[in-house]
């Protein structure tokens, strides 16, 4: 009885790993240290000795696995090979068959981009539970997204896929980007973003406001703070931030007209306050339409990925 | 052997349908006119009154139809229910099942809506043939989309999917749109969007232009061939439109990145040295990747309806 399935989320530091019920229920969780020494070639194996011991504890066998899901931090093609993940030091690494033959060669592996695969968690059980087609954004140091179409993972065809943080929604903005633009959505509306712009704000006005005592201490938690306790000039950044932040939800919404935007990452612990916010700006940018996509919160955190993970092997 | 399909293409003023084989080959073409009076109740009647008559001149029975594909020029619940289509007057429809119906009772009727529907021509035999993942943009009057991802339509759960010529990508705009934004792609990049620019750049310059002798009678057709001819004032309104298309392909590419974006409409007319336009900026406004989609031209014409829901019931 195939009544288990297992989710890896392979990032540069750790490994997180769960053990799941085929109804998502998780039984146990796990880490493992990331090793990329060698070009990351003992991090597949470190996850099998542990899993193993850790279904041997269990009294499960292979027999009990649906299968193994692996999130991947990076690009993954189709076929399931990753060409280069610069943060596990991978180059040329088939991932899922790796595992497969690490298990002993009687257990299905699937493997996906990680940001995808947790974008997979939030479906299952997470903000998006009950919904099919979602659009994860986790808005943390940067801005990602992971795009889910009638249950199905949306990689996109050349890597570009969800990268809805490089969507470019400010025409007014000086810095570049990392990508190379000018303007993305990950500028306003990252936690490094709305950290910019409140510290804008600040340099271009003389009237008081609490974040000034921050100084280059200043951090996005406090400049949410800030707003929500009524200060004036962080109000106006943030307001600024979740505008364009907004725009870019309108903009995803205009292409694949998600049922529900599921937002994640660091920045999302400002809660409803933030979502809130956002909506008066999303619905702003659509005026198409009075019947518009929900915007909610994430609820899986970092466990989103163990959870999407796994629940890849459940198609 | 059912080795054949219909394609039904309803449009406000004709409906245009076509007999295929299964491999995409068209055996016949036909229109019948759209009669919307009585709320178009006659509409699919009268449709396959006449199909009947074209099956019965090639000895076809409905055991040799896998089935009849509709398009319609509205929006199309996933069950298949029609609320309001304005352009055929109808309200509260089941076109699918009435059409099964309306057949004797045997064959299996599909429907999707038009712009969708033509995507996915595309993709089967035109533009888009030997893709997967395709997104059809249609500039004409205003500017359409489809989006197809591993062969399926993405409808979007709102009626919102697609509808990419409603993407906002224009600041300096001062003119509302349609649909109540400001900055649309379709106000820069339609057929009207296109003269609207070149009129701008014409009474803002004093430079001289063969675009001033046709006055009021400038159309997207003239601008272009003067742009073609060299026309410095063309150029640049026709440069302007296109960046503002390439930015809305960017943002899309960020979204669902497909492998290949089909360019069709009236504007499309413009050919291959429109295509080349468009693609400077599309490739300026996606610095993620050098490993894009191409932009290439849709080959149907106004074909592409009929061939797309002839398609909707090969799945």
């Amino acid at each position: 009885m195939s009544d288990y399935c297992v989710g890896i989320d392979i990032g540069g530091t750790t490994v997180k790993c769960g053990l799941f019920k085929l109804n998502g229920e998780l039984l146990e969780k796990w880490e493992v240290p990331t090793r990329k020494v060698d070009a990351g070639k003992f991090i597949l194996s470190d996850v099998a000795s542990e899993l193993k011991n850790r279904m041997e504890a269990h009294g499960l066998t292979n027999q009990n696995l649906r299968g193994i899901g692996l999130g991947v931090p990076g690009p993954v093609e189709p076929d399931g090979h990753v060409s280069v993940c610069v943060n596990l030091g991978w180059k040329d690494v088939w991932p899922a068959k790796e595992m497969t033959e690490l298990m002993g060669g009687d257990v299905v592996c699937k493997v996906g981009n990680d940001a995808n695969v947790a974008a997979l968690g939030e479906m299952w059980v997470g903000g998006g539970r009950g919904h099919s087609s979602i659009v994860a954004v986790t808005l943390g140091t940067g801005v990602g997204g992971g795009i889910i179409v009638d249950g199905k993972i949306v990689a996109g065809a050349h890597g570009l896929g969800g990268e809805i943080g490089h969507m470019h929604v400010r025409d007014d903005e000086t810095e570049y980007c990392n990508c190379g633009g000018r303007g993305c959505v990950e500028q306003a509306a990252s936690a490094t973003g709305i950290v910019n712009e409140a510290k804008r704000v600040l340099a271009s006005s003389d009237e008081p406001s609490a974040m000034r005592e921050y100084g280059d201490e200043l951090s996005c938690r406090i400049v949410c703070d800030c707003a929500k306790a009524g200060d004036k000039l962080a109000l106006r950044s943030l307001e600024t931030s979740m505008e364009y932040l907004g725009r870019g939800l309108a903009l995803v919404a205009y292409v694949v007209d998600p049922e529900v935007f599921v937002i994640g990452g660091g920045v999302s612990r400002a809660g409803a306050y933030l979502i809130n916010l956002l909506k008066v700006y999303f619905n702003q940018h659509t005026p198409l339409s009075n019947n518009r996509p929900d915007i909610v919160l994430a609820t899986l955190g970092n466990d989103a990925g163990i959870y999407g993970a796994a629940r890849l092997v459940l198609d």
